[in-house]
């Protein structure tokens, strides 16, 4: 099969909002009137963000769903993607699973495939997505001020935890694997809180990198400090039963978590509490935003110490 | 280096018209109030798209510069760029001459690096580049009508030659050899021709595949067929100076020429040449949108031959 076919019969589709999709050199859309747009782009390389096993559906789900938790992050409601693909070869039996798992993300928030790029070379997908937003209620990494309440949703370090059984370091049992290669290859993203949440975060991020990582761009654009709680990070039941080194770094420096990292002005908890609740994911208070820089850490001892705001580097790891 | 700090040494800059530019999940921007965005995303890798021996700051411009061909091909304003980028290791002697290439660029265009992603990887680059155009006004491959004139800008067939050299099937001399290296490596984008062409071309598409095979596009969109006269395709000295049988194949099945194709009634000869004169360029009439479905070639020797419009597959080459 060509690259054309396989464009047409893989990953064209009518458009439900954009005046043009698809087949064009351009693709053309609008936000609504008045409102700004929101853009992010994730490149998705393998053996890096990936790993040669994943099941082909699951990638495609996996590399839209990275890009609308950038979206989240921001408080963007999602509108459409582009796409460029680079595959070893033209291969139906790989793409038509990809194309399937992408798309079906794509479905659930009625968003269209715009338009991209197919070529032969190393396995690598780029995706770049559109939302939009009213001006002015962005949710930025910049907004955290001291006395803000530090929130995070869902459950961190369960696909670090698959990481570590793929990496030989760990052995689960069948039901448990799946739960974790689950966080880890079908994550989330948090899109119906982000929009709960305008007007009430005054900081967001997804995260991506490992929480102190991610949390660490937050205080850099606020210039503020932070004090987190070790033992109030929420993490499934199967990771709380780990060794505490293990928990610690999966929860602290994971990666691949996609959850919102955020912060609210402690008068506005139950707020917080009923956009958690709206959007039908938890939400956990797991520290403090102080006006002193750097970052502490309350660990499980019940002992205060001071760590460094160090995430994924994909040039370091 | 790490990757946040290449990123903010190399890739942010202040944004000119975006709302908010690099370091934060999304960038946030508007096109003008009423307009539609026109987006388009290209994914080059090397090997397949450049060679390892491409000097980094050419490369740099031609990832740019292909993906604003593929605006100036729907006769869109450039606004901004996304840019995602796979390196096998943080080399700042690749890096720094890269972006400067990349910016230099953007900054003819004044349009905004909105942000974007690094990674390690085989070396990759994806652009997604965004641009600006009244609703109903954009130039589209469907809009040729029979008895319109197709035509050319620039000069077609170099790229190709310059391939020929470094696959060892052609020797030029060194300032011959720099000339289609050149344009080879750092094509001119068209976004003036394309801007001057709205409300005068019905159809238009750049040139990145060879001109039968995007002319093919044109031709299924539009459901027309068309002729072109092989000795009207423009062309340099230097090329005119091959062998017939070299010369043909680089005007027809060269590829990354990044010239415009595009259409226009013969009523609009005289604004076309101007819109050609307006934005700098030379715009060759080369043939005729016929009603008879297929792609119909006048020879050198005045035969008339029916060819398949096949451009470049990139799984089949």
């Amino acid at each position: 099969m060509g690259e054309f076919e396989l464009i047409e019969r893989y990953f064209s589709r009518p458009p439900r909002r954009a005046a043009l999709g698809v087949g064009d050199d351009c693709a053309l859309f609008a936000p609504a009137a008045g409102q700004q747009l929101a853009v992010s782009s994730d490149l998705l390389v393998e053996g890096r963000h990936f790993l040669s096993t994943v099941a082909p559906e699951r990638l495609g789900h996996k590399a839209l769903a990275v890009n609308l938790s950038d979206l989240a992050a921001c408080g963007a409601e999602p509108l459409g993607f582009t796409l460029a693909l680079a595959l070893p070869r033209a291969d139906e039996a790989f793409v038509a699973p990809l194309s399937q798992g992408l798309l079906a993300l794509a479905d659930r928030y009625a968003i269209d495939l715009l338009g991209g790029d197919t070529t032969a070379g190393p396995l690598a997908l780029c995706i770049t997505v559109f939302g939009q937003v009213p001006p002015g209620q962005a949710l930025l990494r910049s907004g955290a001020r001291a006395g803000h309440t530090l929130w995070v949703s869902g459950r961190l370090g369960d696909a670090r935890l698959a990481l570590e059984v793929f990496r030989g370091r760990l052995r689960l049992g069948g039901d448990d694997f799946e739960q974790v290669r689950l966080a880890m290859e079908c994550p989330e993203p948090r899109i119906a809180l982000g929009l709960a949440l305008r007007g009430i975060a005054s900081s967001a991020i997804d995260l991506s990198d490992g929480l102190l990582g991610d949390l660490g761009h937050v205080l850099r654009r606020s210039a503020v400090g932070a004090c987190i709680e070790l033992a109030a990070l929420p993490r499934s039941a199967l990771l709380a039963a780990q060794p505490d080194e293990l928990q610690r770094s999966c929860l602290l420096h994971g990666g691949d978590d996609y959850e919102l990292l955020f912060t609210a002005p402690p008068a506005l908890q139950a707020q917080v509490l009923a956009a958690g609740a709206r959007a039908g994911v938890a939400v956990t208070a797991i520290g403090r935003i102080e006006a002193e820089p750097g970052l502490r850490l309350l660990d499980a001892q019940g002992r205060l110490q001071t760590v460094q705001p160090q995430g994924f580097d994909h040039f370091a790891a």
